[in-house]
């Protein structure tokens, strides 16, 4: 027993709290030897690189035969289009999560960042993970193969490790297990969803090969927008329906889906900061709770502290004591869990909110001044950091509300709610029974004010009301000004309450400023929020893109062979001034020009930005692209650029 | 001197700091034995009390036989129109700050509300000061004769007992001496302020008597007011020129004379807590240091703390340490004083703005939603409370500044200044330089993410701006998540160290929220700040006054014999379809017409609320009460009847 003692001392002890009298606490008799996984790290990441290599080698190889075979290229290098928010991003997700856990992980426990592994990891993991990205990107049964494989591999070794060593001698013997469990769900989710997709593939081999190349531009979602906006409005509903429907809103689909990917990735930062913080302190906790013997009444006693001349009772009542210690801090922790998921979905419905505003031209009410919506360096610098900052930001958050809420349930449970229980130690309760004089009088001051208000000072006559008896008014104003500043005291006290703790709940959020009106400019994090929203307005307007798609589709209409021709041609309903002799049939013409003049009517904000350019300038620069484009040959590539043309076709 | 010793150590015993070893630290030699001044407090208060009695009877005596005399009824009571904001308030403010300075030097030191006397005072300091208010609202010169007496008495009594013991054995030796000096101005203005009346009554006998009668109506301000915004607007100025035009119209005479009491009134919490801040710390400071001795290098011994090898470069050490301190402590204070006298005066300019917008009419700008601006019973409790709430806030948010700053300076110091200068104890740096690679990590990616948009994903051309490269923007995107996750960490440390100090600096102000501006009315200084705006704007339109004003000159000039029937034939002209032959020249009607028309065309946010009400049912209603006013025969009465009648007149 004595030499496990001494084993174990090494991985649990805590600071013995006086050095005068050290109490040898009772240790626990379970000793975990550190533990290396038959898988070893440094050999498991050699491999996983070479195989990665090999894998990304034969999609390159993949990708140029399928070049060759039917003249599309595809880009290994961009394997998702953020922008576009009908596109499935499940993959992404998942490798995001598990990237984030990654160096959550592996950042948390040992950051000294002098040591410059830490710094090199921060790229070498965005690399390792990116095949699994790459895989989905060819939309081919091979490139679903291999990534089954390589998920597969991820998800079985992360796994083998910790069956391997399932205890380890961190802070708590299961710490690395659970720390580790976000990081294993998302590469479960990978390893499943690389099947799915290649069954899929099989079953409609065809579809997906025609209908997924141009997705965003192809998808119904925004006709759909479209068509729903036209729409004669219904009668609105109450104010407890359109809330409770704008809550389902976000995962429903019953409305377009208009998914966004930092929602179902920002979830993720919840709970692994949850499960770090339970498994990192509660075992501590209870390890503490359960060494607590008979010395503890020497210790206290040694600080004046006498709970009880009975030692067994000391024992009993400050192991009763930890366990409250134990809930509180669970308590805290599930509650700013629930804040931040509360949060998380209202700022969801702000984002859609916001969206729809902007998409109307609602700007001064999202912004509280007027901007112009246009990709700008600093917009583009925050949009790109968007997610993470989002992901930094709910960390932060969930450490300081739990910090704060545990504290304040400290102080509600052994100031107040043990008292009550116990009849004992009612310090706060005698200090306000003390004061009940004053709060008596402070209250009776402020009925008093409100009743002489109701009855003697305004008069309600011929439907106005307006004041009365003046004299008595500012008497009793200069008689009542001692107790008012007493008053104002406490509602100072209650301001500084109250807006500390509204922006303690609110740190997570970007999409609100935690500052005055005025200056919510000042707010980094809502300056980003505000950038990024500009980002995504101006390169997504459902509207412009619900345009682009239809003359695409009108354009694909004609036949596959005169594609290059085609793209050209549906742009010269544009330009017809210049070029009066074009090929294209009339009715489809008017189709373009109906559409065009539909959507203008329908959007009035898109008309008015229409005069900030010459019509003329305009006209020779989607002329030039568009030729160029159409030389390329590929019609991916003057999908995206007719996207990004056609924005200011139409806004301009 | 072991003698004093003993004596001295109970008014100067600080903490040992260390129950173990303790040090007998170095007594100051002076001792001050508790002092009672010749003018006993309780004589004193018993005295004055019935001298301020006799005063309120004569002066009850005196205004009984004015009435009796010219037939004018003179309230006693209601002796300030806080609503004038034309009338001079130097004696209110004065008064208000005697007995605030009174309360705070009462309150603070001994504050155990259970004791009941402390709960009577509240209420006795105000009655006991009413009458140095009371004796100005006759503009009589034997009010001004007795509230000469009555504020040299206070004032003399006062100085007396300051004079007899300027050495307190309190917690500092003049702490009662320093702390009593803005009380002392006060008084010292009183007493200067009611001889100066006496000799301008005597002076302008004839016209004070007739003109000061209806002050605030007859008062040119309205009068200039409407004529400034019914005139040809100049050319604006540039926004520098603006600024300092806006603030040093709160003080200057250059336009309208509007004063507010509040400003005036709220310097004094300033310069009171300043005071009280400095007498009871400083001194303090001052005698630790002068008390330290070699013995210290034992205390701090005892610590595991060696500064140095030599105990006399210890005292010098720990000496120097602790100026530092009080230098800390004391820019901490100017800190404070300098950012509170800031605030108030952008404070003053937002209130005059505000006021400004919603004579406008120009509600949601102000309050950022649509609000009526009527009477309401919760408006008029907080107009009743509003400045003693804001000298609460003051005084609060001085202290949380001090603190905070005097915390943050100390860090600064300590941490950052004294280790340059000595070269020693670099340990923040030392952090700082172990993370040099972290740092300029970070700083190279936001300079890489800046550098390629601006050259790589942003494309300028035709005058517009677009994304380019989408791919590679992806991609960056990606790789760069990590990192960006570390800038969301320090971006969100920012962001909470921004929005604190924000809501600390900005604490004492009351016309701001610190929430979000779609919560803003959860503040509750703000919510009452909205709701005196609203009492203020609604009782004191300029526009409405000076509509007013003109009709009672109109039946003023008609001569004094006939003042009973003017009141009543003013008003006729506004229901002439009730009683077309009335004895008012046409002359007179038609300038009535055209004045109201004028007003209402150049206000039409007035014209916006007539509608509201049915004209029968307003104009009966009027001329009841103003008959009822006539039949008093006190005109001063009618005019603030008027005035409160003819807001409708006007608004309706």
């Amino acid at each position: 027993m004595s030499a496990t003692e001494d084993i174990a001392k090494d991985y649990y002890d805590y600071p013995d709290w006086n050095m005068e009298n050290p109490v040898p606490t009772k240790v626990p008799a379970e000793v975990i030897p550190p533990c290396d996984p038959t898988a070893d790290d440094r050999l498991y990441h050699i491999c996983i690189s070479a195989i990665s290599l090999v894998v990304m080698l034969i999609l390159a190889f993949l990708a140029r035969r399928m070049k060759l075979a039917d003249g599309q290229k595809r880009s290994l290098l961009s394997p998702v289009n953020f922008l576009d928010h009908t596109q499935h991003k499940g993959l992404a997700v998942a490798v995001f999560g598990v990237l984030f856990c990654k160096l959550f992980l592996r950042l948390l426990p040992v950051f000294s960042p002098s040591e410059y592994w830490i710094i090199v990891s921060l790229f070498y993991y965005p690399v390792l993970y990116f095949p699994l990205l790459a895989c989905g990107t060819l939309r081919n049964a091979v490139g679903y193969v291999l990534g089954s494989l390589l998920s597969w591999t991820h998800f079985g070794v992360l796994v083998w490790q910790k069956a391997d060593c399932p205890k380890t001698p961190e802070i708590y013997k299961y710490y690395s297990l659970l720390a580790s469990l976000p990081q294993v769900c998302c590469l479960a989710f990978l390893s499943f969803q690389y099947p799915l997709l290649l069954h899929v593939s099989n079953c409609h081999i065809f579809l997906t090969s025609c209908v997924l190349l141009l997705q965003d531009l192809s998808s119904s979602y925004y006709n759909d927008y479209v068509k729903n906006i036209l729409k004669k409005k219904k009668p609105s509903k109450t104010r407890s329906e359109s809330l409770l429907y704008s809550h389902m809103d976000c995962f429903g689909k019953s409305t377009p889906q208009l998914c966004f990917v930092f929602p179902a990735f920002t979830v993720l930062p919840v709970t692994q900061m949850a499960l770090v913080f339970v498994a990192s302190v509660v075992p501590t906790l209870q390890i503490v709770r359960q060494g607590i013997n008979e010395d503890i009444a020497f210790l206290l006693a040694g600080f004046n502290i006498i709970l009880s001349e009975d030692r067994a009772e000391v024992v009993r009542i400050v192991v009763y004591y930890m366990w409250c210690v134990e809930v509180c801090y669970l308590s805290a922790m599930t509650l700013s869990c629930s804040v931040n998921l509360v949060m998380l979905m209202r700022s969801m419905v702000l984002h859609r909110s916001n969206l729809k505003g902007l998409y109307r031209g609602d700007i001064y009410s999202v912004y509280n001044c007027q901007r112009s919506i246009r990709p700008s360096r600093p917009a583009l610098v925050c949009w790109m950091g968007f997610t993470s900052f989002q992901a930094a930001h709910i960390c932060l958050g969930m450490l300081i509300q739990t910090i704060v809420f545990f504290l304040c349930l400290l102080i509600a449970v052994f100031l107040i709610i043990i008292p009550i229980f116990h009849g004992q130690n009612l310090m706060l309760f005698k200090v306000l029974g003390n004061m009940w004089p004053f709060w008596l009088m402070l209250f009776s001051v402020v009925v008093v004010q409100h009743v002489t208000t109701r009855f003697c000072f305004i008069k309600k006559s011929a439907g106005t009301r307006d004041l009365h008896n003046r004299g008595s008014l500012f008497l009793l104003t200069y008689l009542l000004f001692p107790v008012n500043v007493l008053i104002g005291v406490v509602l100072g006290v209650w301001r500084l309450v109250i807006t500390a703790l509204f922006n303690i709940v609110h740190l997570g959020r970007m999409d609100i400023s935690l500052l005055n009106r005025n200056v919510e400019a000042f707010d980094p994090a809502y300056r980003c929020y505000a950038h990024y929203l500009k980002i995504e307005v101006s390169q997504s307007h459902p509207v412009m893109k619900a345009f682009c798609g239809m003359m695409l589709q009108c354009a694909r209409q004609d036949g596959a062979e005169k594609k290059a021709r085609d793209a050209e041609e549906g742009i010269q309903l544009v330009n017809q001034e210049k070029k009066p002799q074009h090929k294209v049939s009339i009715s489809k013409r008017a189709r373009g020009h109906w559409q065009l003049l539909y959507t203008l009517v329908n959007n009035p904000s898109l008309v008015g930005s229409r005069k900030h350019f010459q019509r003329q300038s305009n006209e020779s620069f989607f002329n030039g692209t568009l030729n160029w484009a159409a030389k390329e040959g590929t019609k991916k590539e003057a999908g995206n650029i007719e996207a990004g043309k056609e924005t200011e076709a139409v806004t301009n």
